[in-house]
């Protein structure tokens, strides 16, 4: 199927509404970004490209990298993974400690912060090198030597990530956190400080599309059914507390970020990357939500 | 697709493991069941008709009614209905009060009991005699006019179910209840206690796997964009606590009851309907959930 | 000591400074009452009387008569009704379901509503009638043929009392209400019902400031070890969310009602009733809570 | 009055019961402390002084401390404090994170351990060289200069302090911390780790039973009224999810902590102190609660 004419319909489209939201503001690099950016990248698993818009500009991945950390995580210990965290969607806002405590230190799922969190406690404990290894994954999918850590960011985060530190105590008074406290939350913080485009990020995803394979070198990164999995927790644990409307309204499995970044998958078919930095009140795209919402109806991609 | 060799096939594999966990036991009606029954039936959208096992044997659909029901309101209230109802997972067992209480009488979603209860007051609210009204509604989709409440079991439920009464009375406190307290708790346990068997309620719901449009008579049950509205709510909330689960092991929209019963549907494909009812730990099948998972991978029928 | 020139003095301040706060507003006969009625009875242990203003107007004793149904149950059950109701603060305010539910259906104290319609309960199971019983015994204490219950409050509290509906609805639910849940509201609204002068209570109250005897008949109310068990719980839980304040500012054991009427104990001295129905945001009396702050002040008379 | 009589004979009672509960084991320090000391000291308002037991023994004071760091917080910063600490009782187990994140960082009382840090940011704030301070000012109120913290003590709390990492860390990100994170805990473990003696202790805290007056130097420690406002919390709030029974059973205000201690303030009369490591399941000392309940019976000194 040839895109372009809907992407572009739909990002005209997306353009004319009033860009409504406010860019994330907890830190500098992320309050100083344009807020008008707007760019959408979709790659089929046949290797078409297509584009428009801010498509080529880098932007604050955050917590997308969650789904990449789950799947190297998810990649070399398997289901082990579930006895750490859950598969259940959280009904509450991302990064409250009230369920972690009632359910004493086991996280909700690998999306909210305290269950990505977990996740890298466990490749702390799986690499050598963690920070490195996993942008040699990263690259690797992405097929781009060129990804890196933003320092700047990972800096600040640290310097305003009082909740995060809370989240991770508790865990480790739970006995869910095997490793240094300061040196998990590094390479959390760095994970989230990945900058791509669109156009990188849709062509890393892309093995979800298409039953865990990489499309262009034809590594089997999951196997068919942990891909499945990884889509399922998406499509529940994706949105936070939006992921009801979400499925609803776009009707693929996806990841945002506070970045302003949403991925979304349609098995079988592609992925996209949508970017536009102001955010609506649960914490999603505001632009970037209309446009998958939009794009989904004109092409009836839902899996519903 | 012929779908009866792979019934037969996953039937006789679910047959030979061991039977596990319990008949639900807060009524005799429920608890008095063969927990030995088995039954399957897959309609298509194209009306073939494909079964095994105690297909033809009625029990109680209990909570699987609650998506009927939800039906019937959304085809008159429209978008007016998430004023009082959410469409997000509710992240804790199925009849907490607690989220009901912090959210201010406004349940997670249609499919826990407080936002099934809120349904039928909306229900009471729009028909002179829901009851009757609902009925009709049932025995058209199931082109069945045999179909009834089961008034042994609305006696038990009623004497049994206190923690239905906390709910109404908590939602009527924070003014989300508009008619008479004991009005909608009758309604609402009518609807619960309603028998069928696999083939009727596959039929019944088959309009959800056929964009809204009833597969015999043709008539617009729902536009398609309800439908997929019902669909996403089903993968999000159908399944209590047990929802990202089943998103993976069968990856398919669906709803279970605590008579053991489980809807699922494949849109553009086929309504399933799985009857066994020994409850796993989280009040879901436990043979319907083993059997809609091995069906839907030899099937390759997921949606992700 | 003579205490009428204290009393004269403190209640011309407190008349003194704006009667701030609202009425209880959620039934009429709580809506209607002049809100500038302001009065006092003190009476101590040897029988003298003190009193200025509306000391002589029965009001709505409402919580108040939460002790006295305390008392009358300990008097029978003994340390056996700590099975059933806890002697801790509640830490959160006076009717929520959330602390019931994790708690199992165990109310946190007697004064809390939940707790109180457990004593309820508990006094349904001990007498034949119970609301007759239940009045003969307030009026031994105070020596008044003439105290009743308000059938009007009565009906009114039911048509409005959902949140206490969902209260015993869950208990029932966790097994810890043993009769009829009708039966036991009836009980319960008809005992916050009863009316009575400041005078009346203060004579009433007076065995818990006199080792459980009652001052003119002699008759052992409570034995003392039970009294002080009464008085202490009154001091950790007879102001709902504001017990931490009322301790410190009045230094006394006491519990207040939403009819605007306070009663403190001064162990070993005297019984204070206050009454002025305009409520401070936590439900206490306004003006009643700075009488007894400067009255304890005056007569040093606070047990810290 | 002559204590000694009474103290023997109770202390010899409370040595004839099985010695329950047992010793805090979270760090070695403690869990390495005979759990058969057993001491005993009472000191009156006229400094009178009377003990038995292991009275001379040094022990971990741990939350006993927390009455102290307020006094001295108290004195300096009055009703401000309030602002940032409540005088409410916490209603759950004394380091919940739940009601800090419901409560929006506002910790319940400064007794729980969420309230104990926000006093020592405040003092961070206040001194220039706190914990200095702090010693000057316990020693002054000892009138001993050889009273120190335990610093293997504070090692092992830093090493397994991760509740406390989070309660401070959530309490950051609500903006209720101004001081820097690792140096508010390590004034806070420090606070805990002093080691002193049931007769230390008991002249310590003497001044809160004589109207906050020192009654050697005769110097003011705290006003009268502020004096009753920390006997208040003390009764409110001393004793974790205990206050309730500690008020009824002894009807004194008191503190405990895990090292076993126990003091209690019998205003107007005497400080008396207990020390027993092993603790019931509330986290109090098993034996002191014994003692302490026999004790106020036999001499009549419940304040109720």
């Amino acid at each position: 199927m040839h895109y372009q004419n809907t992407l572009n319909k739909v990002h005209k489209a997306a353009l004319a509404i009033e860009n409504q939201g406010n860019v994330a503001s907890y830190i500098p690099e992320l309050e100083n970004v344009n807020p008008n950016h707007f760019g959408v990248h979709l790659a089929t698993i046949k290797n078409k490209q297509f584009a428009i818009g801010d498509s080529e500009i880098r932007f604050s991945i955050q917590s997308i990298t969650k789904v990449l950390a789950l799947t190297l995580a998810y990649q070399i210990k398997g289901g082990e993974l579930w006895e750490r965290v859950g598969v259940e969607p959280s009904g509450t806002p991302f990064n409250s400690l009230v369920q972690l405590e009632y359910e004493k230190g086991i996280p909700r799922n690998p999306f909210i912060n305290a269950g990505a969190i977990v996740i890298c406690d466990i490749l702390m404990s799986l690499f050598e090198n963690p920070k490195k290894d996993f942008l040699d994954f990263i690259r690797k999918l992405a097929q781009n030597e060129n990804i890196n850590f933003d320092e700047i960011i990972v800096e600040s985060e640290k310097s305003t990530g009082f909740r995060n530190a809370a989240l991770i105590n508790l865990m480790k008074d739970f006995g869910n956190i095997h490793n240094d406290i300061d040196a998990v939350l590094d390479l959390y913080f760095n994970l989230c400080s990945i900058k791509m485009t669109c156009n990188e990020l849709a062509n890393t995803f892309l093995f979800l599309a298409n039953h865990g394979v990489h499309t262009i070198t034809g590594e089997k990164i999951l196997t068919k059914s942990r891909t499945k999995r990884i889509n399922a927790i998406m499509q529940m644990c994706g949105f936070y507390d939006e992921a009801g409307d979400f499925s609803y309204k776009v009707g693929l499995p996806g990841k945002s970020g506070v970045g302003g970044g949403i991925v979304a998958i349609h098995p079988k078919k592609y992925c996209i990357v949508v970017w536009s930095p102001r955010l609506n009140k649960k914490g999603n795209s505001y632009r970037g939500m209309k446009f998958l919402e939009w794009f989904t109806t004109e092409t009836a991609s839902s899996i519903f």
